[in-house]
């Protein structure tokens, strides 16, 4: 798309430094990947000496940052700055507008206005799709699922019946959201599997990653929040709830009836124990292993997850750990002396 | 469906205590769940006062609980009576019996009776499809491949060529069997792929969870035995030997050529390195990371994966260890003083 | 196929010992599966024995390597013999060449020679498909993706637009590939996505696991270097280089930006944090957590990760804590009686 740093700068709510509005803007890159004629955005002061070395036309950055070499297209928060000049760049390519001869479409099926159903996709009987929602090639969509206006499911996604997305929603490719949950009777030495007649809703504007699964419930519902993010390969087990605006990175495992509040950040591979809660905007470290309650607001780490403070005193102490045993085995041998000594004397 | 507390007292072998057999039964829950007209199951008796106060109409209970609130099915095993009620009130979809016009089916494919071959699902000539069997909506089923009486393969499943499943086997979506293993052969700076001609065969009963990967052997079989349970994104490498009646939780990883004995338990995201054989009945706890046999019956817990009690002191030992610390530095402390008296006097 | 031990070692440009070149081979098979007249492989001396007492017709071995009881087939690199052994015995069967009427294939498609697409595949517009390409069942091949000659995609696999696979790139089922990265702008409460613009780039021979998924670049590409093996369910995020001939095994986890040398060897349920370094030849032992630059060549181990000789020093150490607990109080004790006792003299 053509267009110059003036436009840009006025499209993003930008205060335009030292640039000429005219120059027309190539394209916007990452620090590492900015050519010549790009805007480029800086994710922190450190990183500026190397920008204003780099070929970039223009630098996104905050209220504060001067530079001496480069314009500033300045604004209050670069990063939502970045993320909109990448949708002015992003090459606009929805999949087209209608469904695919291909597709196989049940019986009593609600379809919305301006919808897209690609190749060989299979929705169910009793489905409600809503409006400019765009179910891609090779998903397969169960009965009486329930897909929010201008949600979009990706290929190779698989919905089971009775699932609710709601507006907004994106499910990413190989996903599976509603399968029954890993939950057993014994009878004798056999596993006896509980039906589950619950169901898994996932609120607007929520986005879940590739190859994710999550179960639906026993019995009420498996429950995703509004806005919150899921990265790829993640595992959110039957009758868990999570809140609004959380963000769970790759390979992060939430175990049956787990509950997030509103807000929660956990980092990639935390694992979580069933039945655990954890409070508004508590966050977990990478890899951090919660085997009980945490606190609003609280931040944990380790295996098992302790308070962030105490977690970096242990693994301090852990460090030293031979050396504290060299010293323990060397005052026991002076206290020893010191004891025969005494006996001596 | 339409149910008196009497008929379900009945179905389930259920004493019924101090209910009216005419109570129509609306529905089944977990006690979050249940509403007014509701059975709702009491997962342990610090639960029981919750549940008096509930709205439920009746509580599915063992036979030593006691309630002067509430009417009780009282039965041996109450998870068990759970599971058997749920099955009555879950909605009965079974897909359509026949095979959709637009499934492909290979040559010298032997089909049993009452299948189901849901749209685009893709079959691999000279498969066997038993009795009853489903194979749902975009499932690919390669060459060669035995499908038991009554199994049930959901969408986007991937069955590679040869692969063996028993009776009454469930795999659930985007799961993958039969996959080569991750074995490679060095040749100079290059990784030279072991080509896998071995298979995997997966015995009766066994569930597979949404989105697990499971290799095939290098020569002889992958094996996952009778009445085991798989949950979501468990990793199964080539030569795995799984005895009867495991349980594996969600995201754990089993290394190439180890044997598990039967009713082994795995919590979530264990790891068992390659080699190692897990005894009959052994059970990790959460992330436990396996690098050595584990002798059957023992329980272990950690990383590196120790016995239960060694690791829970080792854990209070940790937690403990800043302090530790401190105490040591202020015992070399006293010792020096005692010392330089000592040499003072 | 018939071939005899004589016609096995020309083959693998073998020494035959005290064999007779004359006898028919059954198979090839790791020892625990060999039967009679298979060649079987020796993984390791250790095991000489255990093969010596087995079924086998005849041992592949190192040149160093002496049996008095079966004959041997001596190369230098044994596991490289094996392989190739394999590939002799494997039952060869390619999909068949051309396209399946069932195949959605789009508009400005460039198909190589040979090529083989399987039923219900889809192919979007703009692609280009090298010369004996096979892209099986229910494989979704995006906008603009490039596949390199003899290249292999599984089924339900999703190749996202304009992602580009080398030669011989094999994709293993239901991997995905150039999915969004997990990246987001804060405005206010709500997460805001960031348009990824950039792409996938994995070089030739390159092999990736079932489930596996890899996320697209912000801007730029994340790169896939030459040979690198990638095992099931393996997550690798946005922005991330990937070196040559790098081995990642099951389950690990990569964070954004993250960039691996050459020959870099990840165990299984490794996981590495955003922005990391990884040198030439690192290694990391299953389950490392690693959150700080590894230098080339160095080996790492634990959580969080550390250098393998310290790793082990600390673990041992640990094991001996509580041990340590109670020397430490033991230590306190004669400490103060020595004290109360010089007090009191």
């Amino acid at each position: 798309m053509a267009i110059t740093l003036g436009e840009l700068a006025a499209a993003l709510g930008a205060e335009l430094v030292r640039g000429d509005p005219e120059t027309p803007v190539a394209g916007v890159a990452g620090l590492d990947d900015a050519g010549p004629g790009h805007v480029a955005y800086v994710e922190n002061a450190r990183r500026l000496e190397e920008a204003e070395r780099g070929p970039a036309a223009a630098l996104i950055a905050p209220p504060s940052l001067q530079s001496r070499r480069k314009p500033l297209l300045r604004v209050p928060n670069p990063r939502l700055a970045f993320a909109r000049a990448l949708g002015l760049f992003a090459p606009a390519a929805p999949p087209p507008v209608g469904i695919h001869p291909t597709a196989v479409i049940g019986s009593g099926v609600a379809l919305g206005e301006g919808i897209s159903v690609g190749p060989h996709a299979v929705i169910g009987d009793d489905c409600r799709i809503g409006d400019r929602a765009r179910i891609h090639a090779l998903a397969s969509i169960g009965r009486g699922v329930q897909v929010g206006p201008e949600s979009e499911v990706f290929p190779n996604v698989t919905i089971y019946d009775g699932v609710s997305l709601g507006a907004r929603v994106i499910v990413h490719a190989g996903a599976v959201i509603g399968c029954v949950g890993f939950g057993y009777a014994q009878d004798g030495e056999a596993h006896i599997s509980l039906p589950h007649i619950g169901t898994v809703i996932v609120e607007d504007d929520v986005e879940i990653g590739a190859n994710v699964t999550i179960d639906r419930a026993t019995t009420g519902a498996t429950v995703i929040g509004q806005g919150t993010k899921i990265d790829n390969l993640v595992h959110i087990a039957h009758n868990v709830t999570i809140g609004r605006h959380c963000l769970l990175a790759g390979q992060v495992g939430i175990s049956g009836s787990v509950t997030l509040g509103d807000h929660v950040v956990l980092a990639g591979q935390v694992g979580v124990a069933d039945h655990v809660v954890l409070g508004d905007a508590a966050q977990a470290g990478a890899r951090a292993a919660i085997i009980g309650d945490v606190p609003a607001g609280a931040v944990v780490w380790g295996y098992p997850a302790r308070k962030r403070g105490e977690q970096l005193r242990i693994e301090a102490a852990t460090s030293r750990l031979p050396e504290l045993v060299r010293a323990l085995q060397d005052l026991k041998r002076r206290l020893s002396a010191l004891e025969a000594k005494l006996r001596g004397g």
